[in-house]
């Protein structure tokens, strides 16, 4: 069974549920692991700590699911979240940059469990030109843009420096390209019909620092949204 | 100068305008190192893709800052969030587990470039204890607790295999620890006292899956918040 999610609603939700649409579907995935049927809202919002009510709203989208008492079905809920986010195939993507981040993303096993398969490498140094990485082998960035049209690239991963990151971003772009994820700290510029979304792991050492340094707020700055 | 922000305001201040605030803060940053005194909320607004109104509801947490028509002061509004965000400071922070992700993070310069400076480093490997990285020497996780405790750690990053994570963070909650950055894809449970972020780098590939199967909301969907 599914449910189809009508255009309007889809509209209708925003980049702080989609962050929580991602962590339901974990747990779900982990409670169909666990060969629960349904879940009640209580239950999500205890293991994603949040508020029963927060779930019961988030999951209002997808239309009268949850039944009062039994809660929502447990499969069904999770092919549907996984529908909207795009997770119900595989995306091809290429990685440019095989320096220390770079490298670690090739072996990063969260990517390809969702859906995200890396098949095509990128750098620009001639010692890893040619090399292999888990079955890639590194292609030369001087031929990115052909490359990534005749391998029918979706997303890029950009994990390169900050001073090139911008005029490796234009080619990607000339591509084709309409979906970026960039871990090079600089504010990256791309047309409008592009999706671009900067990954920086110290912003989220500073939720932790933050929450310490404001500890008489705890209670209300709700960590793990 | 520097306005004293209230523990009232403090405590109104949510999750997605922590995380909005870091953003001015790298906004700010660049400001001041291009020499410029003093920011509109539209200049701000177009620099990290939100509305100016957005920037200036945020931005009056702090006070009766800007003046209109000068905008606010870069400097000022910059050490403002510094302090805020904990960022007025070093940080001691402890990362476990030297596998891929977190070989690649004891490099990440942007931990140490906003105050988080890594000083210890713990595996299991016989191979990597005891191994040199970036100048500092592996411990042996089975003196984490009181190594952690000896060597004053205020935060730690777990970058372990998901099947060992909760039985470390255990201990590292018994070392008093109350900051964790974990990159591990497990449900992680820690005390009511302890703030537990969860880093997963797929779901920044989410929000750009999400987006292409869902384009016709571009407008609606706001990316980069």
């Amino acid at each position: 069974m599914s449910i189809p999610v009508s255009p309007s609603i889809r509209k209708r939700i925003s980049e702080s549920t989609i962050h929580r649409l991602s962590l339901y579907y974990r747990a779900l995935s982990l409670l169909e692991k666990e060969n629960y049927e349904t879940v009640s809202s209580k239950e999500l919002a205890k293991r994603e700590k949040l508020t029963p009510a927060q779930v019961r709203k988030d999951l209002s989208f997808f239309g009268s699911f949850g039944t009062r008492g039994l809660g929502y079905p447990v499969k069904e809920l999770r092919a549907q979240i996984s529908s909207i986010l795009g997770l119900d195939r595989t995306w091809r993507v290429a990685l440019i940059g095989i320096g220390n981040i770079g490298s670690a993303l090739v072996s990063y096993k969260e990517f390809s469990k969702q859906g995200f398969q890396i098949v095509k490498l990128f750098d620009n140094d001639q010692r890893k030109i040619g090399s292999n990485h888990k079955g890639i082998i590194v292609s030369d960035i001087r031929n990115l843009e052909t490359e990534l049209r005749n391998d029918r690239i979706e997303m890029v991963v950009l994990a390169v420096p900050a001073t090139v990151a911008q005029y490796i971003v234009d080619d990607v772009v000339r591509a084709g390209i309409k979906a970026i994820l960039n871990f090079a700290p600089a504010n990256l510029k791309v047309p409008d019909d592009v999706y671009l979304r900067n990954e920086n792991m110290s912003m989220e050492l500073e939720y932790l620092s933050f929450a310490i340094v404001n500890n008489h707020a705890q209670k209300r700055v709700k960590l793990n949204i």
